[in-house]
């Protein structure tokens, strides 16, 4: 496998309020032709893990499940996709995730991300360097990292593709939240919570679920006058929702943001979108409600289902990485 | 068993436009002292069964899971309980359910049930015949429609218990909106998928959650323009919640009704909540959101939770009707 | 619904260890032309009731769920069924059913049932009263039940009929062993386990399963000289199969039966199986190795095979039934 | 982490059937002190990966899951554990996993694991180079593996573990085999199973069952002169258990070799087991049943149970590492 690790110091991270390292583990993918073409350049794209993951363990395979630098190996080798160069960053925080945004409660990763992997990439490989030689795409919250840096971005990608990214917030993250309001009455709050999971090694199914919605509020919601720096969209004792704070949670719906960023949208050579038609958070849904969104504000965007649930469908990216390297114009092996 | 069954001719359900039955099947219990004391006048608990079920319903037994009746005989033999008559009535529709509800959508069974079963009962039976001397209780649909009823008529009922009732909709009820959105997709829209559900005798679970939302859209939003005479709060295509509708389903949440109805839970002499600390809808969330709010207008309650899950927990009603029949004064058996 | 239910008292259940009732309610359905030909005799079906179950439970239904009498009368109606009476016997204890074999761990259901429901229902219903004219079938542990007494009683039976019938013990008895040791082994033992599950009115999964295992353990191997009469097959502390006991269960597999009694099964107007072929006990592979041991031996029977698991199979009697009252020459309503 | 990858030239798997590749990738990690400590000789601890898994598959962690070495450089941190290099092996084969054994039907693991990764072990690291300074452990299928192998080479092991060891096959594998058999039925048999598991990168659960029945028929029945080289221990039209290739099977089940191997178990500095309560395989009762035996053989052993299932248990590591660690006797740091 052509994946190697390189390591990118942040500034924009340093002094991250949850005390997450600096330097970060990028993975990258080589094509098979860039040793041999020395004074070649190539497209990049950028593809973003989900929730709890990072870069690196995207390409942590197995003999019977392969990771992604296998899945771009073979796709290389079958012909099927462009010579492009993939780029895996590192997002994790120990709250799971920074949904790839900046928040004073996690720390700034859109502007790591943009100021900082980026331009490492560009220095560091032979990228064609510009919007039209970048695209960026991921799963789940990958998805909706992939699709906001994208409306808020243009200038800096030319395409985009979602897999099952978080939207349509009400059927997705909502019913998420009574989950985390037992969760965090049972343990007498935040605080309490926080310590109990990092000090149990095996995480039990509605712990991951909470630590998920605490992501999120520090996405979307921080507040820093409140415990953990988070405004919480429920009342921890009685699940109640806080219709405030979720409205600061929807502004962040690509749904919602769609119609300001049409424009964005617009400029892509490709907006490309699925999800399972039984995924678990809905997400299926909330494709068809953005594409239908968009398809009404004028923005072309393909548009795939298929008979799967949220997990395990990295196989979907077959589709998708080809898809991005042909609108980036990527070239044959030789 | 002392269970029997009353017929009630019903007026209010002539023309109903689902085509459900006029005559109901009305269950009785009579304490063990009725048929010795011939002057006696004795309380009345109404007792209402949830989604899918009637009245009679609930009397069904077995060995191993004592019915309503074999449950009150118990009770009585235990001198747990004074003596009062219970009635459970009929309110079955063919999609399942009214909520206890007059809707143009599914006929009036608020108005069969206060003004067709409450005086055939009186006037058949040796009952008090006064709020003083009824109460209403039920669990899940049925718990809601008792907090309803009392809510609306307090000079019909003076006591009140539901267990696991309907509340917090956007807890309970919206996440199962988009499981019907894509049922009734699947099926092609509401016709198709209503006559397939007739024609199998086996419900899958998305059919019946489906079913239980059509049976809310017939009570909370009832629109006779639309196909089966309601406004569903979803696109079918996208499951995109229609706001608008919602908020029609949102006045009926016991929750918003609270205020406005306040003077006449004043008036209960008992206000019994509880649901099990793992409702899979999420129903004890919902009881003390409407506990804190009942505390806040200065309603007096009781409100219990217990380890369990939202089915199978008719024991709790060992907890409620006593409380209930004490609340009515009921006497001891002699 | 034309259901009634006969009382039998019973002289074979007299002293029956486990306390359980002598007087039996059996539930008899009779066809439409019963009533108008007052002449006229009819063939009997016997459907037995599966683990837990009674007959009088299997009429029980409701608007969405048909009782075993709903289902009659519909056939009837649609001239799919000839006239025949339907009997369905009580042969539950307290341990969840007999098996319908005699035992001094239980009682004598199997005496019980030949010699004094058969005589009853022949006496107060004007019925052919032969083997040509009896039938018997049932799901489950009724199925089991129909085999076994067909097998051994070819001279009071003519046609039987299993739906998913316990049998392959391996695939389906054995995997429920270790739930029952792990119960056993939390409770302190079978008489400390007994208490309690009489004593929680809600049955937990794994304690239904121990008392599945009990009563098999009753039926097949009765012990005297062990707590609750019975030889487990497997050590409460390890889980460890008693091979000895085992055999004994073994014994009682229809599937092991099969050779010895052949001759009683090829004497049968019809032998009908049928299983889901997702059904959890794997029944549906016993059916197949019945069935291909029927072969073998050169008796002719009839097997089907479904899309559907054990539970909520019922739609399926609309095969059985039809074809067991043919098989009795069951002739029209008129 | 200071894991690394050695790589092992087989001979033995030349020429294996499965065509898996003889050139072997086997995870090492050394303790702290090793690079300061030039003279200094190291026990070695021998730890197996369970069904589908690989050596280097353990060492993958991620930021709330921690791998292999991750755990081994705490417990040295912490001062838990002595110096002891750990070494994981690759026995995958394209079934999943050879149960460390020899065999015509996947080759020759067991061969390849002592006669050529322990002496290139030996030679490429400071070892202790004896049995004293060599412990084996591993869970699930490892855990067998690690059984198995001490049994029969206590010339080459002096200490073992197994967490959760496949054993007591009528409680663990036995009910995998109606699975197995509908699935290879559906499928046409062995041959077009394989094909389209090989074809989907998605593994449904059934398939993943089937391919570890048959892993172990490859272990355990081999057969040259059937399909794929195995004897199935059913048939797979009825799913009927073959009693004579199932007693191939269980000639290596441990708790049937114990027996055998009482002497050399005898040998051991410590035979420790351990599973959680509710082991999805009952492998909790395997060891409760092979610690009886055990102990009636007069073999000394340490067992433990903790509250979980089958997976998601490497923190069982922490408390079998360090023992096996002080049973070879190895150091502290410094």
């Amino acid at each position: 496998m052509s994946g190697a690790i390189e390591l990118v110091e942040s500034r924009a991270l340093v002094g991250n309020p949850l005390g997450d390292p600096t330097v970060r583990r990028v993975a990258v993918w080589l094509p098979p032709s860039y040793a041999q073409a020395p004074e070649r350049r190539y497209p990049v794209i950028y593809w973003l893990a989900g929730f709890a993951g990072t870069g690196e363990m995207l390409f942590s395979g197995n003999p019977w499940q392969p990771g992604l630098g296998d899945r771009l190996d073979r796709l290389a080798a079958e012909g099927k996709m462009g010579e492009a160069i993939v780029v895996a960053p590192d997002c994790f925080t120990r709250w799971g995730g920074a949904q790839y945004l900046d928040s004073p409660a996690h720390g700034n990763y859109e502007t790591h991300l943009l100021d900082e992997v980026l331009p490492a990439v560009d220095a560091r490989f032979r990228t064609v360097g510009t919007r039209d030689g970048r695209a960026i795409g991921g799963k789940s919250s990958g998805g909706f990292g992939a699709l906001v840096l994208a409306m808020r971005h243009p200038q800096r990608f030319s395409a985009v593709a979602s897999h099952a990214g978080d939207m349509a917030f009400e059927l997705s993250a909502l019913p998420d939240l009574p989950i985390a309001a037992r969760t965090l009455r049972r343990h007498g709050g935040l605080q309490p919570f926080l310590e109990q999971f990092a000090a149990h090694e095996k995480k039990a199914g509605p712990d991951y679920t909470t630590m998920m919605v605490l992501a999120q509020a520090a996405a979307y919601s921080p507040d820093a006058a409140r415990p953990g720096g988070v405004a919480l969209p429920f009342d921890i004792e009685t699940g109640e929702i806080d219709w405030v704070v979720w409205q600061r949670w929807r502004a962040w719906d690509p749904i919602e943001m769609a119609a300001a960023h049409a424009g964005a949208l617009r400029q892509m050579k490709l907006v490309f979108l699925d999800a399972g038609t039984r995924d678990e958070h809905n997400l299926d849904l909330g494709a068809r409600i953005f594409v239908r969104r968009l398809r009404a504000l004028g923005v072309p965007c393909e548009h795939e289902e298929f008979d799967d649930g949220h997990r395990g469908t990295a196989y979907r990216y077959d589709v998708s990485l080809p898809k991005l390297a042909a609108a980036l114009g990527a070239g044959p092996g030789r």
